[in-house]
């Protein structure tokens, strides 16, 4: 990393794209742990334990009222840790959950009309995020007042394809260095390429599959010290 | 009416079951008069023209970027006349777009939920009614601080189906009863069966069909009056 930070790790759900978790080798018949009581909570609690930074629940075919549950799970979750909670799309839902903050798509409110609701509240401590596709979109954002942007997809990847094709580091440089506001990398980010994300001046990569793991087979710890 | 008060009539749009509007038999083929920007807005107009009390938008596909350009048209529209507009469900851009209010169905947001947003915000001006289907959803959300409730269906229709068999009017007066907050009868309520609602008790009644004609081919005034 070009300026020596520690980057942001923002785990963005799908709980679509979880596998069912195969049962433990080593527990015993007559005692197996009981279900997760929402397929996510276990992904949550493992990447907070994990010490993610971010956590974006991203659930847009939840009704509100499964949301809230669910984004008051991860808020309690996160209490007394280091990570904060983002909400997808619905600031009623993210506000109702005293979550961190509201991240915004293409098809959600307007930032500008997010920000200036949060000035008329009150509310500066709320922050507002944006996925970005184009430098003009970044460049909107950051007008609009956005605390920080999403850029992608970068690499290629099955979750981000109806955005297009891969923007690539070169792209991603580009926007970084024509906003003032943070810029993390998402779509196809893995450990690999992720430092080359970071040198291109993201401070941070966001993530579905390097994250999100059902069966907890991945050492996310170590993962996240990796990157 | 047993009150003698007027009844509140509440329009509730649903843009999917507007047919396209034949074309004028006295519109000149050379000045074609341009098609309404969106299908709702002519239907919004008509209502609002007509002396509507409160206006629904509940349109669940749209997005919340379209959901907040429609509600903003209708909340322009009625400004410097008695009509009201209600969002359904998305409180967030109920907000963004300065709406009366939001009207919450059984997969909401919880109405103790968003009451005490509205507490702690200082947005008592700001309704929040609740859509009920039983006796003891009305008193919940009674409790839960909601300032009115719709019941139904009270009669069969089409798109209330998904709640059950209708209710009737004997329920309807039970509720009405049963609850100090207003009840607007909802489902299947027409000119021939208004009045039964509003003798069981309802405040007023509120639909579908009854105010949303796309063809403008209904008188909306004389209906109005005739409730």
């Amino acid at each position: 990393m070009p300026t020596g930070r520690k980057p942001i790790l923002c785990y963005v759900t799908d709980r679509r794209a979880l596998k069912t978790a195969p049962v433990p080798s080593d527990s015993s018949p007559r005692d197996p742990a009981p279900p997760p009581a929402h397929p996510l909570h276990d992904s949550i609690r493992r990447a907070t334990a994990a010490g993610i930074d971010w956590i974006q629940i991203r659930e847009k075919d939840l009704d509100a009222r499964a949301l809230v549950e669910l984004v008051r799970f991860a808020v309690a979750e996160t209490r007394g840790t280091s990570a904060r909670v983002f909400v997808n799309d619905r600031l009623d839902v993210a506000l109702a959950a005293n979550a961190e903050g509201v991240h915004l798509g293409e098809n959600s409110l307007p930032p500008e009309v997010v920000t200036e609701w949060r000035r008329s509240a009150g509310r500066m401590d709320f922050r507002i995020g944006v996925s970005c596709h184009s430098l003009e979109s970044a460049r909107a954002a950051e007008r609009g007042g956005a605390d920080y942007i999403f850029f992608g997809p970068v690499f290629a990847t099955p979750s981000k394809a109806a955005f297009g094709a891969p923007q690539g580091i070169e792209r991603l440089r580009e926007i970084c260095g024509s906003v003032k506001i943070p810029v993390l990398a998402i779509g196809g980010v893995n450990l690999e390429n992720a430092s080359a994300c970071l040198a291109a001046g993201a401070v941070g990569i966001a993530a579905i599959r390097l994250f999100q793991d059902a069966a907890g087979s991945v050492d996310l710890p170590s993962r996240l010290k990796a990157i």
